[in-house]
């Protein structure tokens, strides 16, 4: 029992340090890993499986939708990097750079790609001549570097993988449909797979991605009350069409500029599945993009027949999910705790009383709840507890989401609530960035973004008492 | 007419000049464009489609064979490259350094991975303590840079995509073990899915991969009789271990040093697939990594009810086939040379005559014979021809690389063999590295591999006449 308690206590209290409990679960559930480079994770095993689970999920909804996979060159030159001037500005101060290949140094600096639009400009305005060859619709997955020190895994990193859409079209509006079709893909992916909740909307001016026209987004709400932009996509309008001298002719012969679109979501997407459905045990895997949905379990294994049945088990059950034995020689507890650590959604246990029986004990990860089952009915009962615990966890953490937002009025109600109840605020805004910043300095949240759905909680903004616009969602982010 | 022509006209004939027949077919088959950085490519849809099915089925054959797969950072500090001295002089100078992030110049410059043995030694050395840790059995996909000015698209680019295995045991019996599973692994695959059968064996120690006691390959031949490196397996022994502290407890608990493999292969089979079952109308794709493997054409499409059929067959099919209906309004002749291009396995004619005797027409791009079929049969006739395809390309690529295998007895035959008829040259050697050099000087070819099938053809080395040691595979290569 002492190893037991030793696996289990390690774990801090999530309601007295989030950021500590955040840090010990990714460690004890053998997600990451430091590297001698500061800011750089190693992604192990456990968690990149989480991420191949994701990627081929999101890459079947992209397909689906008509995109196509590419790979561009993860260098851009100093001077095509420059083209477009808000979005050098925004991304020059934190790129990486190379300037000399083997013992060479380089007669024009490069840098390893933040983002990849002024790479598929390039390759956009060499392949796009007439308006047959529009739209193009490109994805790629690969890794992208920004220089930040202050870094936590899957959250901030200096690199992270990602995936990166980019996308070119003909007219404004297929290219402002394209840019809400994707965030909507993005808002059901969260929703169905990863059992996330997310509002829906646009992004302040101040907000946006550098060089674009509008960027929209989905915003998440963690267990400690922060926010999490867990997906964004943006509408370039015609800005880098006209920086890179994207054009097509169009049906009357004539010369027009592209409308363009991108849009990413990141391993960051694994930070928020932790800080949405942990617990003080641990990792709580939503059944969609849990690397093993069952773990087996045997009871006094070293008694006849128990591991062959396991076995049995595990072999029969394969055909309906990603399972899972463990028959090392660790004691039974102590596989209870690990498994619950890593947030395998059902554990089966399996010993001579339960043989004697014909029977099976189901444990959920999300409830704690312990089903007697069938050995003749596992067959039907794993899909259906599985599916049952996916739309548990969305529902809890929709629960949890509206439990922690409010409504604020004016800026007293404001700094009350983020303060006292960390959560989403909604408030009303008329429109000026001083307001945003005034908002910022007193409180430390920012806008998360208009949403699309509004309600009309008061006339007046929530900072200066002048007419309102919209109303907004605020919050102190990740 | 005159359109159709020109898509065939404009690639040069592989008798007359091979490089630039690759090149044209890189180009008109959109695999790849360059980008505006020197030595960097672009690899398009129909590139990357390829390479997502040479990942899948490879990464299915690694995780069947027990591997997991990570994710380790790009960067490597330089202090970390240094640490095992025959590496580091071997990649020294064919990195790209990175030496500012954003305005700041770094205290220690890293390098953009060339490969990631230092990285997973660190790591392995953080995470390995006792005997129960072991083996790990890692991989890892991604793209690594190598410094290069002289490149051609997939056989030698500055950055490419690979993945790379890296594995610890706690024997170097079991390291040996690894290092030839992975390398039939390889064989395998080249084989079975890329239709290229290769030969297996060691490198020389002039050849062997920096750091590494032992380097076993997968040579294959192309068409112009090159030799193309199509994969290596490297058995390290403990040297890296000792450099990188790599020790665990063993059973008796005494502290040992761990034993490493590292394998991996690249886009550089792309290349491989071209130059092997390639043309003078274009690529041949074998049927198991065609992203299309069979291509609907309408005949006559502008007649009643062709393109409703044509629909209709496309549905029906997508469940036993990747299959594509092309009804863009290009000629049918201008469709038949694009996809011949593009090396489509098969292509379905359907037009008004074929509707009215219930069939279709099956052209097969290998050997360009027309079979007509029962739409009623198609079930069962498609998954036959694109297994006999397959089958096929196999057994050509096969003879004529026998066809295209010499045996030398001095290095008047050799160099006679090399220049009138490329290919490969199984010559004996004496063991001595001079020989090799010499062989070089005389004739551009290099020790491809010793075959683990030796065959003792003579009794003195090809070279200088002394004794002979092994049979060994010489050609010039790419």
């Amino acid at each position: 029992m002492a190893k037991e308690k030793k696996f289990v206590e390690s774990i801090t209290d999530m309601e007295l340090d989030f950021p500590q409990w955040y840090t010990d679960v990714v460690k004890k559930a053998d997600l990451t890993e430091y590297s001698s480079l500061k800011g750089c994770m190693i992604i192990r095993p456990y968690g990149y499986a989480i991420w191949e689970l994701i990627q081929k999920q999101l890459d079947e909804r992209f397909k689906a939708t008509g995109h196509e996979n590419v790979y561009m060159p993860m260098f851009i030159p100093e001077s095509l990097l420059q083209k477009e001037k808000d979005h050098v500005e925004g991304f020059a101060p934190e790129v990486a750079w190379v300037t000399h290949g083997g013992d060479k140094k380089l007669e024009e600096r490069i840098c390893v790609r933040p983002t990849s639009e002024t790479l598929f400009c390039e390759h956009y305005a060499n392949i796009i001549q007439s308006y047959r060859d529009l739209p193009k619709l490109y994805n790629q997955w690969c890794s992208v570097v920004r220089w930040e020190k202050t870094t936590r895994p899957f959250l901030r990193t200096m690199e992270f993988l990602w995936q990166e859409g980019h996308t070119a079209h003909a007219t404004a509006e297929e290219a402002q449909e394209e840019t809400l079709k994707m965030l909507n893909v993005y808002a059901d992916f969260c929703r169905d797979v990863l059992a996330i909740p997310v509002i829906k909307g646009e992004k302040t001016e101040k907000e946006r991605f550098a060089g674009a026209a509008h960027t929209f987004t989905i915003e998440s709400l963690m267990h400690d009350g922060k926010a999490l932009q867990s997906g964004t996509s943006h509408n370039f309008g015609d800005g880098f069409a006209k920086a890179f001298g994207i054009q097509y002719t169009d049906k009357d012969n004539k010369l027009q500029y592209v409308h363009q679109t991108s849009w990413g979501m990141t391993t960051r997407l694994i930070g928020a599945i932790i800080m949405v459905h942990g617990d003080n045990s641990g990792l709580v895997l939503p059944p969609m993009i849990a690397p093993t949905q069952v773990v087996i379990i045997p009871i006094a294994q070293h008694k006849e027949g128990v591991l062959e049945k396991a076995g049995e088990l595990k072999d029969r059950l394969s055909f309906i999910c990603r399972i899972k034995l463990d028959d090392s020689d660790k004691s039974a507890g102590w596989k209870f705790s690990e498994y619950e650590m890593k947030g395998v959604p059902l554990r089966l246990e399996i010993g001579p009383k339960d043989m004697e029986k014909n029977q099976a004990v189901l444990a959920r990860r999300d409830t704690g709840e312990k089903i007697i089952v069938s050995l003749d009915e596992l067959e039907t009962k794993i899909p259906e507890l599985l599916k049952d615990i996916q739309a548990n966890l969305l529902q809890k953490a929709t629960e949890r989401r509206d439990s922690k937002t409010y409504v604020a009025h004016n800026m007293e109600e404001f700094e009350k609530e983020i303060n006292e109840t960390p959560g989403f605020i909604k408030a009303m805004w008329c429109g000026d960035q001083a307001c945003e910043d005034t908002i910022k300095e007193k409180t430390a949240a920012t806008s998360r973004c208009i949403p699309f759905e509004q309600e009309e909680i008061d006339t007046v903004c929530v900072c200066c008492g002048k007419p309102a616009k919209h109303m907004v969602y605020w919050g102190r982010a990740y």
